[in-house]
């Protein structure tokens, strides 16, 4: 096998390979499905990061304690336009499931409605949340913190975490929905993760050593601090990601998570919230009419050579629905070894 | 008079003297108050550029027919957790004033609510919206476009607006709200107006000519394109604000604003988003316990040394409070002389 053999999987096989591993490692049958159904979407997508890699993350959580594999969540509405599901330290996938449907009939029923999951380990990309709401036709935003890694603008220690915001419009036609999802710290962590394993040096504008100084050492700016995109814009938007799906929704900020993680290396554990806004709530019988003005407003975008964002997902997911879903032989084999270790265990 | 000359009103004067120029426009009296009271607390926070330097803008607003100066807002409630004023044409303040207590009610009833101001003349910053909202204990967001004057990132023509948005969370024990405001834009289009002015060139990271080349003259970009500020991440933010507060809300995309304003010069005529959240929704009676959880991270930003996004702000407030409202004696001139030819045409 060569470094650039690859293996090709159905997406119905992804799925089965998922949940297998996922239950080898003692994850309940629907939190199998749902955490599954959120890789293998991720690979569709040609989000390799958060694709099947992300069962070698899964299985890690498990091995250290730091999730419940068999957690049982639990919807509550805490008022009439608010859902909370208390996700009981589980994976974030099934309590996200399980609270969508009262979270689309609120935000129908109310013309806007917000969802928090809490106490949930969430290790995944947002936007399969968000595009999961557009499909049902509403409008919808998502935040979470992660673990403190990241310094305000103007300081150098961390304080926020790399606190992504995702955002689905939906589109008429058959058409998927517009989607983005981006953290806001400047680069993923795993893009430095990256090139500290290839021994790679980084920019100096992706964060700070331990000294609070600039650095091209991507292990040392893992031990120092990240820094937010867009400088103070970006760090106040990390700010409000920070506040609204931690101390308003009654859940840890990032700061407290990686406390609560106690070195373990875990993914962060915490809440996140989830918006959700029905067009015809403003627009009655005119949502067709006013979605086409959103159009025209994509067609200016694309008109002009600019790629919309989450395109390049879009483009990803065409290929794989014909190709099928190609992985490195080498992480097939990976999993293929987690999912041994897993039923060993077992 | 030199040109360091300035002159000191207290807040009444200022506000007095803004409200006896809107009314020689041709403002209704409430009109008169609410903008009045939005200009004078900008001027008192710093910001110049959204102070009573806007009486110019807004008289030449009203001298453009791009405002109804008279316009009665229209309140209404299209969905239970739904609040919308059609301003009809007017400022956008009075709106927002006029429904400001049915969205506090329904975000306490509901836990979370939204207000749509639709066809609104918006010439002022956001920030004074949501630290309305935080000041009654509520998170506040809010978006507007404005006029298609910036490029999507991959691209060089106009599609969105400056595209700001806004966001406040109320702090305990009697502090002011943490509030901030920016632009989706890479600078604030008055930031390159003033340099067109000075006769300055500009970064060539700001924008484009109108043959989307990258350019240092001021007004080679005012006529191309401003760019987003952080890329793609910007860019994709900017296009949320855009379908959020426009078509969502059934109201104008920045190129439609700018289409209808047919060269006129005039402040952007569209709509604006208020989502406001109440933590109590989620939290119950650990609201404070929770709001302390907020001031952690808050110190954890300021105990390094960095600034709280809105602290410049503040600092300035508790400036003027002592000072009172210092403005260039060039500027209150000026005012004096739009208040001249206001009641010449009244």
């Amino acid at each position: 096998m060569s470094a650039t053999d690859m293996i090709t999987l159905s997406p119905e096989q992804a799925d089965e390979l998922a949940r297998t591993v996922l239950q080898a490692w003692g994850l309940a049958p629907d939190h199998a499905s749902a955490v599954a159904h959120t890789m293998v979407s991720g690979e569709r997508d040609g989000c390799t990061s958060h694709g099947l890699y992300r069962l070698l993350v899964a299985a890690n959580s498990v091995e250290r304690g730091v999730v419940v594999p068999d957690a049982v969540p639990e919807v509550s509405e805490p008022a009439s336009a608010l859902v909370r599901v208390d996700g009981k330290g589980g994976f974030a996938q099934l309590p996200f499931a399980q609270g969508l449907p009262l979270l689309v009939a609120k935000a129908k029923a109310h013309g806007i409605a917000a969802m928090a999951l809490n106490n949930v380990v969430h290790f995944a990309a947002l936007w399969p949340e968000v595009e999961a709401l557009a499909e049902q036709g509403l409008v919808g935003l998502a935040f979470t913190p992660s673990h403190a890694w990241v310094a305000p603008e103007g300081g150098t220690k961390p304080v926020f975490g790399t606190n992504p915001l995702a955002f689905g419009w939906p589109r008429p036609d058959g058409q998927a929905p517009f989607v983005f999802d981006f953290a806001t710290s400047a680069v993923a962590r795993g893009e430095i993760e990256l090139h500290r394993r290839a021994g790679k040096a980084i920019p100096d504008t992706w964060g700070y050593d331990a000294q609070g100084n600039p650095s091209t050492d991507a292990e040392a700016v893992l031990d120092g601090a990240m820094r937010t995109f867009g400088a103070h814009k970006g760090a106040a938007l990390a700010a409000l990601v920070e506040l609204i799906a931690g101390p308003l929704i009654g859940d840890m900020t990032s700061a407290e998570s990686l406390a609560a993680d106690e070195g373990r290396g875990g993914a962060p554990l915490g809440g996140e919230l989830v918006i959700a806004i029905d067009p015809a709530g403003f627009l009655g019988s005119g949502v067709a009419d006013h979605l086409r003005r959103a159009e025209a407003m994509f067609a200016a975008i694309e008109g002009q050579g600019a790629r919309l964002p989450g395109s390049r997902r879009l483009a990803a997911r065409a290929v794989s629905d014909v190709q099928g879903l190609r992985i490195p032989a080498k992480l097939y084999q990976d999993i293929m070894d987690v999912l041994e270790r897993g039923k060993q265990r077992g």
